[in-house]
Parts: structure tokens; C-alpha cells; sequence
């Protein structure tokens, strides 16, 4: 599928009509492509704790409509931000655009909220895509810098290897840390991606190597285990990933599993690079990363894994005796110390408290620095 | 189940009766404990080349009897070599009982060599359930050094983590990193492990949970992603691995994932200790871990997942789009400089090319040494 006809898909769009929000749903990925009807708090909260959508920036977006549907059906106010804040406790940008629908929404008449709900919801849906288009090109900026000296050095394809999906699917469009990918894959980088599966819920299995697949960008599907051996090898050039919430001193809380491939990179000399909105970093974090509420989800998905049988049927299947216990943990903490540097809609900038002091007073460096 | 039932249980047992040896089918591990003959070259190599017998002395100890199997039917001696040589390329436990068997067999009667192979094979088999005992009680001391050093500090368990199974199941009794697990366990040590599951074959989850379950050992699955944020919690107070090859330099050859635990291990000061049969050093190698053949497997192990449906079937489940190219390397390398000691049959020594050699030549240093 070219570039064009990608861009027509949307992991959300507002059907106005209807005042409701329409999804793919992502729990059917990668075997069927299924919209869902989000009309209701109910439902918002639904789809975002049963991960029908994921990814931080999305999650902000569904819980910001989430709100404004709630203010047309007469819930409270406080009572809906809180359901909605407590659907999931990691992503940072949950928290972010709630606040937002807050401060539009305070002191204006009860008659008038959903109106200016409803308003800021779509403002977050606008500045997400484009937010995602600049971390685009600022990342392509990199990537090609990668790829000259790596095509100097006689190399057939840049290879990056990514965790989870941080693609279309997690935002309102182009996605972080793919969004590099697919426009440095639009002007004709030869990229290839290994897509690490990302137990366990397989977002990189289900969702990222579908996203590429649809954009035509060649692949492969690796376990979680295997990028520290790709690293030895010498055939990962750089590694780039999203984050669900960012410190102020430049900590990343990513996917379970993002702090491991940082270690591999850093260990072999090569590029870490974590592409972010702004609206994912923490500013108010003063403890770093301990302060983070790390979200702890169903032993079930480590017991089991989900996917289509022989027969066609989609299924989960159990991996362990019965009786076995599991611990999940959806996030972890890789230090800044590990970070190359973050991509932002602003620029690219080391991962430190001054650096991201100026990101937030938008005194950014260009996108050419790295 | 107590100490000593688990104690009836072997991976493998001669069946002298029938000249055939008795396995314990690992595929159908953890939802069903088959037994599975093997009386052939055949069916040796097909029990090795499809993993249901795996772990690198057993592989071994399968290979030796396959020869046997093999004298005894006629085939010519080093056509059975090399068909079972060609079964799995990266443990070296394999060429090293094979070769064993063509030295006993080598120069004697054709008429004597089936009953020299099976001498061997039988003393194989007694040697390496003895060396892992031996394994056991070095590696014993050790978790009880750690274990008076963190009761002290008001831990109420000693956690350990491991990768993939180095169990009962991998050798001809205790196993090598679960050996020295089940004996402080047995000598009232309160350890907890978290298991890896160990993707793309799941060997933690299906094969380490159930022998930790039916041994009583308490016990947490977690996805490969999950050691990382656990060692960053202070939830982990060692870990604890097999080896399926190890360098003269001590470089680790162990299941894929392994290296991105020991650079986690090592990040937050934590050791990591690799328990290892003094078989499975390749004093041969002389270009460290690069000379290392690393085994290539079928990318359907990756692309699907083996379990259990809802309707109590074994089944896989497909987890990625169709047509989606997957990589599936079965090992990779823990450099030396990562592993904290070896815990051999001989002795506790440090991953380096003297302390290698001195074990070779027997001069080992006491068991209480670290």
C-alpha cells in the first residue's frame, strides 16, 4: 500500500454526525481490521483500559472525547475525569489532556462544557498529528545523517529495530518513533526494521509489523530476546522507540523491555534515540523515576497469549501449567543516561532537566542537531 | 510434590530391557506428561532436532545412545556421527559425547562396538547426573552466602532469576541452574524465582514453571521483557543460568535473551552466575564467541506460539499479519566480563582462560571459593 492510501487509515476519527469517535479496534489487529463506535465515558473508559486503543498520545485523545461525551450525557464533571484518569496510570498523557478538557471546561456554564469539550478534543487531535509529522522530520533528519555514513561504510539498508508500536496506531497519525521511519522510507532510505514482539500483548508483532506491512516497508519480526544478539552482531544501526511518559530529567517510561534494548545499544556503541510529544514529559515529576506509578495489568496476559488458530478462530493460548503465578508490569524505567536523544515536535535535544527546561519554553535548538 | 518424587522423575532412563531409552516428550510439557521411546538413529535424531529432548548434556546423552542405536542397526559409524552432529550446531555437549563414543569405538571389532557405545552412553549418563549434583553443592554455597547477607538486610525470601529451563529436565538429574535451587530450597533456604518464559520456545513458562511447581518451589512467571524493571526494583538478588557452550575465554553461549539479563545483572550490581557441566567448554575455540556456530531455527517459532486453547487443545497461535518474515537465532553470547563465576562440577571459578584451563587440569579451587 503507498504512502497515500496509509494515510487515509486513521486509529481515530471524529464522526461529527454522530458526535461519536470511530477506532480501529486494536485488540482484533493483527487478523482483522474492525472500526468500534465510541459514543460514551463508558465506552472510552472501555476501550482504553482493554487497550482497544493504546499508546499515549491516542489514550490523551479518546480520554479528552471521553470527557466531552460524558458532559452531553450529564455526568459531573469531577466524577468523569476521575473514572477516565483511572483507566490507566502510567501514560502521562492521560493525565495531560484531561487537564486540558479541565481548564477549558472551568467556570463555563454546565450548558456550555461539552461544547468546549468537544473543542479541545479536536484541537488535541489536530496538534497530535502534526506533533507527530514534526517528530517526523526532525527523526528523518537523523535517520539520514545514520544512513549516509552507514552507506559510506557499504551497507545495503539502515537498520533500526523498534519496541511495542509507536506507530500510527498509538497517535492521531504518523506516530513517534515511526514517524521517522516512514518519511526517511518516503524519501527513499532504504530502512529495514526489526520489530521486536513485545510480550505480552505483542504490539510489535500484532500491531507495528502490520503498520509496516500496510506501508510496504520491509521487516522482521523478532522476539524480545533476540535484539542484544542482532546488536553483537552488528546489524542494528540505531535504536528508536516511543515513551509513555518522560521525566524532567530525562528518564524514559516506555514499554516493559525498552530498558533492556537500551543496555544492548549502549553496550554496543549504538544510537538510542526515543522520539516523544512534549505533552509526554513530566514537568511536575520531582522525584524521577520512582515517583512513576508503574501499572501492574492481568497475570492473565503473561499466562496466555493471544492469537489465531489453525482453524481461524482468534484464541488465547496458555503457556503454563495451571496454578502458575505471573507478574506483570506494563512499563519500565530506562535512565537518560541511556538515552542518545529524545525527538520531539520541537527538536531533538539531550535528555536533561536544562535541556528540557528550553523544550518547554520553546527556546528549542534546530532539528539539525543531534 | 516432595524431594524425593520429583527424584523418580528423569528426563531420560535406559530402558535395558528393550535397548531403547525412555524420554520424557518436552513438547508436550506443561499439559502433558507423555513418556516417548527412542530405539533408533531415527528417532535420536528426530527427539534432537525437534526439541523434545533439549538442554545441552542431554542433548548429549540422547546423541551417545543414538550411536549406540545406530551400531547396533547396522548404520556405518560415521555416517550416525554425522547425521546426529548435524541435529543442533550450537551446544557442544553434543560433538563432545559423540566424540566420546568414537573414541570407545574406535579401532574395536564392528561386532563390539554397539555394546562399547552403550558402556559409554550409560556411564554418560551417571557421570553428568553427578557432576550436576556436584553443581548443586557449589552453587548451594553460594545462594546461602547471599541468602545470610540479605536475611540479614530483612529480606524475607532469596529471589533469583533464570532463563529458559537448565532443570532436571535439561540433564540427567537436578539440573545445572536449577541444581544448586533445588538444594538450598531442600536445605530450608526460602528461595523464589522468577522465570523467565523464554521465548520463541517458551522453555521457562512451560518447562522451569512446572519443575519449580511440582518440586514446591515458589515461583513467578514473567515475560522476557520483565527482568530489567525487576532488577531495577531491588526484586532480584541474583541470576542464575545454564550454558549450552562456553569459550575457553568464558564467554557464555546460552539461550537467546540471556545477554540482555547479564547486562541488566550488571547494571544494577547484581551477580550473575552461570552453572555449567565442565563438558560444555569448548577449549577447542581459539576465536572466542565469533568461532561459535549460532543456530538458526524455523521463524514459525517466532511467528506463532504453542499452548493450550480454551477447548483444552494444543495448539499454536498465530501472532503476526500473514507474510510476515520473522528471524529466529536460537542462542546468543554473554561475554565473559558480564558473568560474576561459573559454577562447574569441579569447582567455582571466575570466566577467564587460566581459572578454565586449571579446571581442565583438575587443579580446582575449593567449592567455598567465589
Amino acid at each position: 500500500m503507498k504512502r497515500g492510501a496509509i494515510q487515509s487509515l486513521r486509529a481515530i476519527r471524529h464522526d461529527t454526525a454522530r458526535d461519536a469517535i470511530v477506532i480501529i479496534d486494536q485488540t482484533r489487529l493483527p487478523h482483522q481490521l474492525q472500526e468500534r463506535t465510541i459514543s460514551s465515558l463508558e465506552d472510552a473508559c472501555e476501550a482504553i483500559a482493554c487497550m482497544r486503543i493504546r499508546g499515549a498520545p491516542l489514550i490523551g485523545i479518546v480520554a479528552a472525547f471521553g470527557m466531552s461525551f460524558a458532559l452531553r450525557d450529564g455526568w459531573a464533571r469531577e466524577d468523569a475525569y476521575r473514572r477516565l484518569l483511572a483507566t490507566r496510570p502510567t501514560a502521562i498523557n492521560l493525565q495531560w489532556a484531561l487537564q486540558r478538557v479541565m481548564q477549558a471546561t472551568d467556570g463555563v456554564a454546565a450548558s456550555g462544557q461539552m461544547t468546549a469539550a468537544a473543542t479541545v478534543s479536536r484541537q488535541l487531535l489536530k496538534e497530535d498529528a502534526a506533533a507527530c509529522s514534526a517528530i517526523g522530520d526532525h527523526g528523518q533528519g537523523l535517520l539520514e545523517t545514520l544512513w549516509r555514513r552507514r552507506r559510506g561504510e557499504g551497507a545495503a539498508a539502515l537498520n533500526l529495530l523498534t519496541h511495542c508500536n509507536a506507530g500510527w496506531l498509538a497517535t492521531a497519525a504518523w506516530g513517534t518513533a515511526l514517524a521517522p521511519i516512514y518519511k526517511a522510507h518516503d524519501a527513499g532510505i532504504p530502512v529495514h526494521v526489526w520489530v521486536d514482539e513485545t510480550r505480552p500483548r505483542n504490539q510489535g508483532a500484532a500491531l507495528t509489523a502490520w503498520e509496516l506491512g500496510q506501508a510496504g516497508i520491509p521487516h522482521t519480526l523478532i522476539v524480545d530476546n533476540a535484539g542484544g544478539h542482532l546488536m553483537q552482531q552488528g546489524r542494528v544501526d540505531a535504536c528508536l522507540v516511543g515513551s509513555d511518559r518522560t521525566t524532567a530529567d530525562g528518564d524514559v517510561v516506555n514499554k516493559i523491555g525498552t530498558y533492556l534494548k537500551a543496555l544492548a545499544a549502549r553496550d554496543n556503541d549504538l544510537p538510542f534515540y526515543v522520539a516523544l510529544p512534549v505533552s509526554t514529559i513530566d514537568f511536575e515529576n520531582r522525584d524521577g523515576a520512582h515517583g512513576v506509578s508503574i501499572e501492574e495489568r492481568s497475570p492473565d496476559e503473561v499466562l496466555s497469549v493471544q492469537g489465531l488458530t489453525d482453524t481461524g478462530r482468534q484464541s488465547g493460548v496458555r503457556i503454563a501449567p495451571p496454578g502458575t503465578d505471573a507478574f506483570n508490569a506494563g512499563f519500565d524505567v530506562t535512565p537518560a543516561r541511556l538515552v542518545s536523544a529524545l525527538i520531539t515536535e520541537r527538536g531533538i535535544v539531550e535528555p536533561n532537566r536544562d535541556a528540557l527546561r528550553r523544550l518547554l519554553d520553546q527556546r528549542v535548538p534546530s532539528p539539525a542537531a543531534s
